[in-house]
């Protein structure tokens, strides 16, 4: 039976890929998009999810728009990676599905308790304002959740600072919520995903695929292989997004190691680090898990039988 | 024409006095009451709301609960200050309204977006967890409320902390958000709510109406004045929410000065404090105000005429 | 029998008028003078001390350099208030003294060991470096001092930022040790020295006395007061420092309480802000205390007597 | 031509083996031992060095007590470590050196500055607490000695928090200057002492000397290796503070890489930790460096190397 998620995303080209693996994956039930502001703001982030779902032919999937803003502090975008739109590179269709009339929070709360206990997985991709603001609002979504496998962070590698990771640094508080609820949490932060590199066979495999949204997908990762070649200075851009949805689909695509983990909200240094201790073996009561080593052959293997099944849809 | 106020409180003594006198007074029309958690859990003081209301037979008015904790931090009672139930000292009825069946933050937000531009006054006396969640969910509300007037703080003066107040410094990032957001925002902290103090003369004044209510009021002014006694050292019990709600019925009741208002979130120290910025005149742009120097004898009629107003109602 | 005191300062316009009361006053035995960076570097305050020396005809006393930077963080100096030269207005005749060949921190050390018990009393009307550096090297001093009076600091007041004052603010971490140690601590800070203020009648009884002295401190308050003016808004400028030296000549010129004190290290608001609790009785273990309401009359006539005593020495 | 240094240590077992490792070596000239406290107070590891001198034979060099607290926080020592003494297991003998009259802040700045610029070597094995207040004390030290090896922080790794380690963490104002200077300086950290492991080949090694130091050595082992395996589930104890004296013995012991290096002052999970920005080249500028790898072979044949030379003092 495939796994029922709500992937909560900032498209933002690893976003797009990320929804592209979850709408064909025959592992994944994808039951709701939610946005949130982040690689862009809402309304761009909002505008290309839906014309990824355009591009892909996503249909019967409720889309919901969320947090135009980070809780506490200001809101910071990601333009030097995703450029002025927030997906640069490829055209993007005008979208044509509709939104849902609900905030993404009330999309998340309704969903979840609407569903049966254990039955939705959360998938953030990006800040987790949506997610906090959800579990404060109603709490007993905690219990009734599978799991959040949550794109963010990073043990001993950062991206935005020397210690930390973007999406959870430009909402610190949000992400200290999240990652405080006894909710069993898989943290794929930046040391999994910076070994899911677009490499030039990586890329050759998608664009031998030849449909639209191969296209799609291969324009994505020209334009963001191009700002991480020169922003960070990687060779092959790192896909983290689609990480997220990997280990839902097929948790042996990467190893996990159970530790407690928690977000630092006062450092000078480290404002937004994800603190894990190692010093001691996790305790019973440990509901976090932080993944490594990526299965990068069987990862990129999943994203492109995602790709060939989506065919090329109708515009 | 009566102000539109939304009462969102944690009852609490002096919460139930200020939902007396919202509703006893010609000048308020009290359009709904919102709970927070604070002087005690969500629960109690939802319960003690409902209470209070059959107290004063109010009818009419929805009431709706809200968030059952702050944002980041862990919860904090007053039960020192409030007792048990969070409203210890008289009998407490069995409630007889029935709920909103809305979160207190969707009531807020429906009821400011069903209303006109500038009709709504909100009227926090507790934490501000509420109308944080509010402002974030529909930022909107922003814009077409009439004003803030909160009871919480002080510029000189804590008491939960050398420096910081208790219904911002139980969920102080809750605070620094409303504090930020840019419409008109009336602090009525501890420099004013000190001057508010229930004197013998004051709870003879309270006896002489001898109705089931003003009775209620004088056993809470009797277990309050004794926490207040043992736990404070002070002589007669500051009575802090009606002040902010004697505001919005006469804003000549105490003076107001502009100034600059932010909360610190990362002191040591000074955690949840109220930064008023006093060194230079307030900038245009400012659209925060401090109450200081109240008028004692005109509070008390007000909250005694009210009392009058609401007579015995039937239980 | 005079009081002996070390005025650790960073002249500064205010210092100088310090440094001239200490010299002046029968009541005062100064035994030694220290240089701190702050409103200038240490290279230019420690020459403007030594150039005070001269104007004043003080001999005798030994001058130390101390500090050159705050402990932790980045040295910012108060060029707005002081001038280019840290002493901006008068001319300032060559220095004829010789430093003492030790760090000031040595020299404090030294003169305190050397002291009977009770018998020295620190003046610091600059940046707390040196005195933390003296009580970490040497605590034994801290039993040793008869009591330390300082210039910094406020309670409900700041100067460089809303809640800090420049002296504490520059270097937090040294206020921080100072005001930890249990050694009797006088803070006169803004709270008491806004009142000091250099009106027009106090302006021509320093003109009146007409000495080479008396018109160097004449010009000093004519660039002090123009700064003050343009930079804080002030109709005449608060002279600071003489307030503490005041304090050791007669301590009733001013009214002090006892209250626990200690510095905010952390706040994004209120770093540097001297935190005083007054929500209950200073505690028996208290020892330290805070200066309010200046009799504005009897400080300035001690800085006319000084002046006075001072007279035209020679150069 | 031998590397001169100050060894600045608070023995600690393993600072007592790096006092060994440095006497015993013709690569080290020793020119002075400073303690600190930290492992235990003050008073407890300056006779714990000097009974170990009287172990290990050492004559004419000098031994100077330094910082009896750290900088700002209180003093915290590791007692679960090092035991009551500081230095439990062996039988200590009586001192027969008698200490420099001299603080250790005053060593240290006369030591450098009486020699060559560029001769001396710092080598720190505790809290940074006498650097930094020399550093202070005296600037021009920075552009002399010739760099500064010390045990201290971790990248990866804490010790005494999650992301902490103990020398940092008990003074991280100290740390903090010290890591700011312009100094050559070497993190011999957590990363890099977590492989120098006292495994039984090791302390069958060190057996087989047979000479009263190596005894004492072994016995030193026993209770270190201990208290590990209990507190902190290490099968045999990482030997730290001789790391950093043989990387000045032989740089080649272990891998080093430049990267700039911080310490995060504010951080409430994070206080302490020492912050490496590998996110990027390290730019021309950077003076500081990082040790992983060690050649756990080449490091303890320096050790029993040492010994062997230090052969059997008379006592």
């Amino acid at each position: 039976m495939p796994n029922k998620i709500i992937l909560d995303c900032d498209p933002g080209h690893d976003d797009a890929i990320a929804l592209l693996l979850a709408w064909g994956s025959p592992e994944i039930d994808l039951v709701g998009v939610t946005t949130v502001m982040g690689n862009q703001t809402i309304e761009k982030v909002t505008r290309n999810a839906l014309s990824v779902a355009r591009v892909a032919g996503i249909t019967g999937v409720p889309f919901a728009r969320g947090a135009h803003r980070p809780l506490v502090r200001q809101i910071e975008v990601a333009e030097s990676i995703h450029g002025k739109s927030g997906l640069d590179g490829p055209r993007l269709p005008e979208p044509t599905l509709e939104l849902d009339p609900r905030h993404a929070v009330d999309f998340i709360i309704d969903t979840i308790m609407a569903a049966d206990v254990g039955d939705i997985t959360l998938v953030p991709t990006g800040a987790l304002t949506n997610i906090a603001m959800a579990v404060r609002k109603e709490p007993r979504i905690v219990e009734r959740v599978k799991q959040v496998v949550l794109m963010g962070g990073g043990v001993n590698v950062g991206n935005w600072s020397a210690t930390s990771e973007f999406n959870i640094v430009i909402d610190p508080e949000a992400a200290h919520i999240v990652f405080n609820e006894p909710w069993p949490l898989t943290m794929v932060g930046l040391d999994l995903t910076h070994e899911a590199l677009a490499t030039p066979t990586v890329v050759e495999a998608i664009a031998a695929i030849d449909t639209a949204p191969s296209r799609f997908v291969g324009e994505l990762l020209e334009f963001f292989g191009e700002t991480y070649r020169e922003q960070q200075g990687f060779e092959h851009p790192p896909v983290h997004d689609p990480c997220a949805v990997a280990f839902v689909i097929d948790p042996t695509v990467m190893q996990v190691t159970r530790v407690p983990l928690d977000v630092e909200l006062t450092g000078t240094l480290t404002l937004g680090m994800t603190v894990a201790d190692f010093r001691a073996p996790a305790p019973a009561s440990c509901t976090t898990q932080v993944a490594g080593k990526l299965d990068h052959a069987k990862f990129w293997s999943l994203v492109v039988d995602a790709l060939e099944r989506i065919g090329d849809p109708e515009q």
